[in-house]
């Protein structure tokens, strides 16, 4: 493994991290706007019989969806391949309780992003389920 | 999302994610003075019933609560903000096993950090639950 | 907590965090060839009663033993120290399913790690069991 000592690179890296991060912070905190708001006008949400496009359409479907503490996703493992203005990311999603019951559910997150005006966004997010499912997904 | 192309920013911030992985690593090896070692001299520690302030306060403290494995803090999802010598830091934290028993439990840190002579500590550490619950907290 | 403002130890730190996440990628994904192509010629692997040297004995070793979805690494709190073209690793690793049982087990990861031709590769992964443990372990 090498990364280029390149600075710009390094912070489009953390950008990228901390983008999941603030993710996460949106689901846990039951804020469906939030995270819509981290995707990209054209923007792509997909998981399981989940699929969503559009940032507005995200936002309408997350936000009757995403409630407090329903689920707290433990982001891991990112590998992030960065190329001018776009970017893939990989991670590794586990919810330790979902509704309230344990365990949750563990798959990884298959990301496309773009840098826009300076920011990052998810162009798309496809969530490919490992164990544990939930029953309405 | 965007973070500066400033070295000196990226380097503190994996500063302070190093700070909450050293953190990790005193409380699943049982090092409780290792723990409080890492927050300013008035530091702060607050987690359920448990509230504690200044450096030795807390290694007291921590010193007869921290045993090896007891717990196994998982932390991700690092949020961080830096200005100058001062910083926050929001992270998610799940214990798969407290004292033993499977699940442990699951929150969030909002840490306040602060850089005296170059290094960086914790001035504050507020943990919320999310999900279990040690008894005794 | 101080890391130095400098832009290859930054860059070396991140590809040593990437290296432990395309282990991840690699053990989930069943790609155990993969997994050992991550060592150097002369590392070695060590976990409970395994114990083995040399790449291509780690990949013979991990190509039957790795299939997909087995575990899943959640890997966490990089404690990483860098001496030119060497380095140390610290993480916490849980896997919330071994071999489709839940929950799976946790422990650390204490890697020797070395940049040979300009790549980082594991010298030495040395696991140490927390909790849970896998039967054939």
């Amino acid at each position: 493994m090498a990364i280029p000592s390149d600075l710009q690179l390094l912070a489009d890296r953390e950008a990228i991290k901390e983008l999941t991060a603030k993710y996460a912070r949106c689901v846990v905190t039951g804020d469906g706007r939030g995270v819509g708001a981290l995707y990209s006008e054209d923007g792509r949400f997909a998981a399981g019989r989940f699929d969503y496009v559009g940032r507005k359409n995200i936002q309408d479907f997350l936000e009757s969806q995403t409630t407090p503490g329903k689920n707290m996703p433990l982001v891991t493992d990112h590998i992030i391949e960065i190329d001018g203005d776009e970017a893939t990311c990989y991670s590794i999603m586990f919810t330790p309780w979902f509704k309230g019951k344990h365990p949750g559910f563990c798959g990884a997150y298959s990301d496309l992003l773009r840098k826009i005006e300076g920011e990052w966004y998810f162009v798309e997010r496809s969530f490919q389920f490992f164990e544990g499912r939930p029953e309405d997904s």
